[in-house]
């Protein structure tokens, strides 16, 4: 048996059983961040992400774009936990015949991102690679009653998203602004009830929440926001890396996000009780059926 | 101009000199660990290693072996902070024809390791790459008084070690053990100045402590702990992933050590002032010099 047979969440699901975790950890493996006791008020995020050339970016992308992407995706994860990125470590795999300039890109696309969002690189590693990689860990913190995860969503929950879906592989996917801001203005002013930010696509990454949440969800293709990039609507339902943020919220609540947000978000569906499964009506009030759900790396 | 024209030394000063960090940050980059302020009474070390096939490891090594390397190299880099590692994130870049019982070795080495430095694993990202890659990012603690840093080491101090050195890429490479407990032995019980883990290798290493402490070092060659696998001395001086502690303290401190150690330590030489350069003596009282320092990855 091969990595494909299981694929990339059966093998992820194997690993889990293998690992005990201690007390002091709140969350730990499954989520868009661990979650770690910190003191009193808050908690600490921590996560890691690695992109790989010819996987996630191309040989010929501008390397600074490769490394706002490289800490972006760090950054989208802790934001999707509604904290805020405080330290981050990076891991470089350079090819030997790389030029300084180049290196002095992709520096510059990371540590650039880092700066804006005022994260700490406290340190590094650095090995050869016959191909670039780059994997960077964060850390950040979240007040406790403000932390948000994949398994709070309740019946009855509309489902909300920031930003537009579909095409992100045009230039979103190295170029996209993590939603920081827009998680902190949620969790400071309103009660989300669980969230993730798309990274597999947001059918799949929906699938995650209702999965960890033991919920059905019903979508409505006319609400779905498709961005000028995408190529129909089943690109914007299966897209990866789109690092929006996806959240629901009691109806309640989802109204006054509406009617008060500083920022734009907009209602895609509803949160059905577990039975239901996942269901996405078109436009013609009819089921739609998708070809696939989203991303997986094999 | 590439990569190799200046070296990776010279590309991590490149990087450094571009990063800036706020007060939460004891020590960033330039460390075996990155230090960040926790409590009253704590510091926590950040750090993370990368590991790639054919760099670090051969295709043909046992990948349980590769998976204890993997996550062993960051327990390193915390015993030489001399603090205890608490939480890691692992990211795989794996190739998609591995075996599923490839993956399983693999694993069983990582989180064997883990398990017996009582580390959570809490969480990681799973990635395709033709070659295997390996990336551990590690959590640990330290009292503030027990700290050790490169940049502690005073003129008069013994230089010490734990374990003999040399012909590491025979085995030791892959089945070295961490040295925490050497580590915390020693903060525990008496008054350390500066420490690092011999990755480089142990000239090369002690240049790092040197060049932090602004000191300089005499090594006598007829004290230097020889492994069996050594291919002489030069290779015992240089012989990089070695992961035993180098580390510096006071004569008086140095005596009592020896006298009351758990452990085997052992001293290899004296701490001068910087003017005095790092000298090496041979076994007929004469000036050695090396050919090579040690392992650079371009």
């Amino acid at each position: 048996m091969r990595l494909k047979d299981i694929g990339e969440f059966g093998l992820i699901k194997r690993f889990q059983r293998m690992i005990k975790t201690d007390p002091s950890v709140i969350k730990g493996s499954g989520d868009d961040c661990a979650v770690l006791k910190w003191d009193d008020y808050n908690y600490q995020l921590f996560t890691c992400d690695m992109i790989v050339e010819g996987v996630d970016f191309r040989k010929t992308d501008n390397l600074k774009f490769v490394g706002r992407k490289a800490i972006g995706v760090s950054i989208s994860d802790i934001a999707a936990c509604a904290g805020i990125p405080t330290h981050a470590v990076v891991s470089l795999g350079l090819p030997k015949s790389m030029r300084i300039d180049q290196a002095d890109l992709l520096a510059e696309g990371l540590f650039g991102l880092a700066k804006e969002f005022k994260i700490n690189i406290v340190g590094g590693d650095i090995s050869v690679s016959d191909k670039l990689i780059i994997d960077v860990s964060m850390l950040g913190r979240v007040e406790k009653n403000k932390l948000c995860l994949r398994c709070g969503a309740k019946a009855g929950d509309l489902i909300m998203v920031t930003g537009d879906f579909g095409g992100s592989i045009k230039g979103k996917h190295l170029k996209f602004i993590p939603r920081v801001k827009e998680a902190r203005f949620l969790v400071d002013n309103f009660k989300i009830n669980s969230m993730i930010d798309v990274s597999d696509g947001l059918v799949q990454d929906l699938g995650h929440i209702l999965k960890q949440s033991h919920r059905g969800a019903v979508l409505y293709e006319s609400l779905i926001p498709q961005s000028r990039q995408a190529k129909g609507i089943e690109d914007a339902f299966c897209s990866g890396e789109e690092f929006e943020l996806l959240f629901t919220a009691s109806r309640d609540q989802a109204n006054k996000i509406i009617k008060n947000a500083k920022y734009s978000y907009k209602v895609i569906g509803e949160i059905m009780p577990e039975s239901f499964g996942l269901r996405i009506i078109d436009y013609k009030n009819k089921y739609v059926k998708l070809k696939t759900r989203g991303y997986r790396h094999f």
